[in-house]
Parts: C-alpha cells; structure tokens; sequence
C-alpha cells in the first residue's frame, strides 16, 4: 500500500468563536484515520501560507492541544483577508499552489471560510483537473454573517446571535432600571454588512416569558429616521424605556452607511463613527431622550465564552465530516449542516456541490421581518432559536480566566527552491 | 413583645450584574429573622419610591423569585440618578423620608449604591437623631467604578473586570489572527470617568501563560497623543498586534475628554462620540495601521453571564450583613469587604463608619500603574486577582436565554395622604 497523502487545512476570512472547533474535529478525525490520511499541514494566515510555502506541522501539537481547539476562539493558524483572482486573471497563484502540494506530497485540499473561499476551493479542484495532479478540494463553512447558501445555517452564526441575544437582554434589563431618571434608550451596534442574520438575532432577547420592546434596525432596509424614530418614541411611550439593535449595515435611501456620515472634529480631520452613536445622535435631537450606546464588534465574534452549544457541535461535525467527504473520494464539496427537524430540532451533516455555493449569498427571507421593518417573525423565531441554544463553556484557569490554547506552530521545511511574491 | 419594625431598602445609580445579588442576600436574611425584621419594603426607582410613597411589597414575592434575584443583572425594583440635596438645603426631604418611613413604620433603612447614597445614607441616620424617630440607616456597598473607600473592593466591580478581562482576551486572539492582511490594533472602550479600575482590568488578559501586548490608557493620566502612538507602534513591531484598553475618562492634556472632541457631521450638527473611535482615528492617521474599536458601554455592567464568582458571593455577602448589622443595633455604618489574606485570597465582612466612606473617592494608587504609565503593576495584579475569580452561571432556558427574573413589585397601599413632588 502506497504513503497516504497529506492534507492542507486553512483558515479564510474573518475568525469567529468557533473556527478553531471545525479544526479540531478535521485533524481529529484525521489522526483516526491516520493509515489513510498523512499529515495535517495548516496554512500559517491561510491561504497565504500555502503560497509561500509556509506550512504548520499540525502532527507537532499534543492530542490534547488538538482538543484544546474546540474551546478557543479566533484562528489558531493565522487567517488572512486574500482573496485569489480568478484562473485567467493568476494563473501563476494556483500553478503555485500545486507545486507546494506536490513538494509536500498534498491530497487534499481543506478550505475553511465563507463565499470567497468556496470560490477559491472550487478553482482548485478545477485546477487539479486540468493539471492532472490529483487533489481533492473539500470546503469547510465558516462565516458570522450566515449568509452561505444550501447549508441551513453556517458554523460561528449561532454563537454571534446567542452573544447578541444575551448581551441585549442584559442591557435591556438595565436600562430599564434607570429608565425613570436617565437612560431611556439603549443603542447597541452589531455586524452583518449585507443582510441582518445577526440584527435579528437581537431580537432574540425579547420573548414570550420576557417581553422586551425592541427596535431593529436591518441592512434589507434603507433608513427611514422619521419611521425610526417614531417606532422607539412609541415603545418609551409604552414601556418606559426601549433597546435599539442596529447593523453596521444600514444605510440611508442614498445608499450610505449611517456609519459614515462624514464626521469631523473641531479641527476638520475625518473620524470614524459607527452606525451606534449616529442612532444616538438622532435620538438626542429628535427626541430629547437619554440614551446609552455599545458597539460590540470584535466581542461579539470572539466571545467564545458564551458560545452556542448547537454551534460548537456543527463546528466540529463540519470539520470532521470534510475529512470523511475527502475519505469518500469527494471533490468541490462544501460540507453543510441540514436541518432534518424544526420540532424537535435534529440536524445532519451533508454536502452541497460547490459550484452551487461558490459567489453566492443568502439573504434574510422577507417572512423573516415583520411587517413594520422593525422586529422579527414567528418564522424567524423557528430558524433562529435551534440555533442559540445549549451553553458550552471553556475551562478557565484559577484566576478567573478562560484557559485558550496557543499552538506551537512549528513551521515544516521548506522543499520549494523559490519563494513566492503575493 | 412588640410588633416588629419594617424595613425599607432601595436601589440607587448605574445598576451593575450583581446589586440583586445584594438585594437576596438582604430580603432572604430578613425572612430567616421575620420575628425581628417585619417586611422589606422596596423603593419603587430607589430613593424616589420613598419620597413618593411608592413602595414594593418585596413579601408577595415568592422565595424562589426572591432567589432568582441571585443571579439576574441590573435593578429588580428600579433605580436611580437622585441624589438628596444636602440637609440645610432640602429639609423638606429628609423630613418626608419620616413622615413615610413612620407611616409604614419603618425602622431600618438599606441603601444600596456608591458614594452618593453612602452620604445620603448618612443624612438619614443623622435625621433620626434630631428629629427623634428612630431609624438605623446601612448602607450596601454597589458600584462598578470600585472607589469607595474602606471597603477592600465594591460589589459590582469584580464582575466588570472579568468581563473585560474575558472580553480583552478574547478580541486579542481575534486580532492576532487577523493581523498579516488586515486588522492589526483592536481598541476597546471601557467604564470608569474617573479613576483607571476597570481599565486596570483590561491589562489582566494577558498573564504569564497567555502573553498578550496591551496598551491601557488611565484616566489617571492626561492622554499624550504621541507617547500613545509610540507604544502602539512598538507593540505592533514586537508582536504584529496590539490591543488598546481606553478608559472613557480619558481626557487630553487641556482636562477635555477624549471622548467629547466636538465631532460634527456634513451638515455642521454635533454629533456624539466615544474615546475609542477618537483613539482609532489617530492610529489611522499616525500609524496607518488597521484597527477595529468597540465601546462595551453597558454590556460590561450587565454581563451577568460572565459574572465573577467572588463578587456573586460578596454581593450577596454585604446584603446579609446589613440585615445583621441592623439587628445588632448599628445605625450609620456600610457593610464593608476586609481583605484578611492575600494568597490564598479570603475576605469577610466588616463594617465601616459612614461618616468615613461618605464622599470620599478612592483612587487607584500610583504603584498600581507601571512606569511607563500604560500597564499595570504585580502588586495591581495581585489585587485585581481574586475579584474575577470563580465562575457563577445563571441558568438559561432551553432556547439558550438566560432564565433572569422579573418581581411582580406589587405596591404598598399608600397611607399618607400628600403626594410629594420631586
């Protein structure tokens, strides 16, 4: 029987909470099968690091630095924002990337990002194609914005919409102690560019047992500040006190982001503002009320610390199941979470062609968000909840501090005579 | 033996993760000595329940309702931003705190909350002196900014600083992750106008193991762009990252805080602004460097999910001691936090005159900051430690929400036949 083949394993894009998950059920399953499958090389920042032939012996880390992963946040390896061009525009890129697979005696191909990254594994399993170097291309789904299509739903969302959800109930209850005296309006910023996945999750924090009057506001649709403000004007009214969960992505009927509004200091120097504290700003001027805003930005990808725990187990079963798809002799596959019940919730893992998902988003469906613009559905409520739930905690030290792993990422040497100008 | 007297407790300032803590611990040690402590009254939005004669009847609430209060976050019977002008100024105030706590037959008067209420607990207990009707007044210490003096630590601070600690931590890996092609500073703004606490607790991610550059910045010392720069920069060199920890008290070396640098949209309109986008700005000025920034705002104070199991215990602690201290006869004392060993950490509680703690801010000491004045000391350290020790859960639902509790706060029929205005 011939040496098994190595495996290629990188990280894309923006890190979330639970990357590190996908990882650790890829190179487990891995070293179970380690007859079949070689050595599991990481790229060092991604996709980069196959470029320049800088390759991370994952064989080098501890079964127990390995499991370590499942509970730490961020890209253990390094991420990279590196988007390839495309086969005509580089080809020298990809003709690259085959010769440090074939100087490291690589198979398999593992790519662990979100819709540039499906685009990117699919050129490579064309590429091995018309190459003739055999190499099996397995994308791994990752990305905070949820907006990758055929999978029901992507590896990182769940854990940013239960931080979004709980963080939003905390200072919904808060506000609502000060609101007779002070702050009556609560703004709190969240990401999501194209499509408001995680806004919605927002509204999350609200629900039957504890209803809490939210406003909030989706990148789907273009800001209205007279509607805005009449909306959270009228939850005060109601209530006493409202929360306001905005996207990063709204924008004005002119297509600009409420974010960038063009703000300068005293001296005429550009600063950057957030969507948050212009929301503020209107509320201050319009309606006289007090008001306290929160940006949440990295924290709330990061937070691996109240992790979902339906998110962690995808994470880990996509990361695995790449490594039976590969097994299986699959190629351009994407492995994607179905959902196979609503109630109760059951979900499997599956493979989607990549040619299906590659340059594609999902958006919100429209019976998502309520008919006013400013809450979501039942039908939302459904998709969402699954989602958000069970509570997977990272060990933490005696100090009060979350134990995250740092690998050692030991570099393998290099074989290529040439580097590699990106 | 005569019917015993009742209590009046009250919520007053910002309301943190743990002043219901504080609030259970109270109303369960009254229950245990119901043959001695008639009911807890509660104001209705703190001080101003009383003024108002708007008082809770804490006794038709369930004892596990009662209990939940150990672990839901903010002001279960509403707080706030009231403070009793001083007593030759506003006789007409105290004299109707009596008037009420007479009609209701108070005796015992809890005042939960910072500096502010401290003294106004103190006018109270001075009051009953000269006006004849007897009333203990004790005061529970609450404020995430941690300056009262005295006590070792205030509740509602430990549980900040993990957070934050948490929170650091983990967009640092973010960061680290990201830093070859993208985002290499990470600025996070946290709570505090006057003294550097909870920005001390930033510096507390990075600990021997788990080594992280970090650049604080203290309201204790006056912001000098360039040092700042300097720093960054270095960090950025040595570690290809850094993340910045901005106190929102920071002010420029003219007193003027960061925070308010006269932003104005196009239009010419004031708009409001925070420290940590103003520090971004000059990174991408200076430094040409990527950044991203967040403001926690009230996410840190609410973040009960994250909450610090010492400060659970001693918030719940300070509440049972008050009760105590009331039954042993102490009038114009604070339920204090005594530090008894340092390593291993223990604590009790003790008690302090309030006519030491009223308006008296404790700042953090010099040799709290290191030298270079952006990080904090071993002897820092070693305070800040045992605060964020401990995990303390609370429970959540099956949908992935945590299970917080809302009181009936049902009224006390109201017995005097004025009203009060405010």
């Amino acid at each position: 029987m011939s040496k098994p083949k190595n495996a290629f394993y990188a990280q894309s894009g923006g890190v979330t909470a639970v990357i590190n998950a996908s990882a650790c059920g890829l190179i487990e399953a891995a070293r179970a099968q380690r007859g079949r499958i070689g050595k599991v090389y990481a790229g060092r920042n991604g996709i980069i690091g196959a470029l320049t032939e800088d390759l991370i012996d994952t064989s080098r880390e501890s079964n127990s630095a390995i499991a370590a992963l499942k509970h730490t946040p961020s890209g253990a390896f390094g991420s990279c924002r590196y988007k390839l061009k495309s086969l005509e525009e580089n080809r020298a890129q990809y003709q690259r990337l085959i010769e440090v697979f074939k100087a490291h005696d690589i198979g398999y191909f593992f790519y662990n990002g979100g819709g540039d990254s499906a685009d990117t594994c699919l050129k490579v399993s064309q590429l091995s194609r018309t190459t003739g170097y055999p190499i099996q291309a397995i994308h791994v789904p990752k990305t905070v914005d949820n907006d990758l299509p055929i999978t029901d739903n992507c590896p990182g969302f769940g854990s940013v919409a239960k931080y979004i959800a709980v963080s939003t109930r905390e200072a919904s209850f808060d506000v609502a102690s000060m609101a007779k005296t002070s702050t009556k309006v609560f703004i709190v910023e969240v990401m999501g560019r194209h499509s408001g996945w995680i806004a919605a999750a927002g509204g999350m924090a609200s629900d039957q047992k504890t209803p809490i009057p939210i406003v909030i506001l989706f990148p789907e649709a273009p800001f209205d500040r007279q509607r805005c403000m009449a909306a959270v004007a009228e939850k005060v009214r109601r209530f006493g006190y409202c929360s306001v969960v905005v996207s990063e992505g709204v924008r004005d009927a002119g297509g600009r982001f409420l974010s960038d509004q063009g703000l300068r200091d005293a001296f005429g120097h550009a600063q950057l503002g957030g969507a948050a504290p212009v929301v503020a700003s209107m509320i201050k001027e319009d309606l006289d009320l007090k008001y306290h805003w929160a940006v949440a930005d990295y924290l709330q990808r990061a937070a691996r610390h109240i992790a979902s725990g339906t998110d962690v187990a995808q994470a880990y079963a996509v990361g695995k199941a790449a490594v039976e798809l590969a097994l299986k002799g699959k190629n351009a596959v994407m492995a994607a979470i179905v959902r196979t019940s609503d109630q109760p919730y059951r979900w499997q893992v599956g493979e989607a062609n990549l040619k299906r998902v590659a340059n594609r988003e999902k958006m919100m469906p429209r019976g998502f968000i309520s008919q006013d613009g400013f809450g979501i559905t039942a039908r939302c409520r459904r998709y969402l909840e699954p989602l958000m739930r069970g509570e997977d905690y990272p060990p933490y030290d005696k100090n009060g501090l979350p134990r995250y792993v740092r690998l050692k990422n030991i570099a393998v040497r290099k074989k290529l005579a040439q580097n590699f100008a990106l």
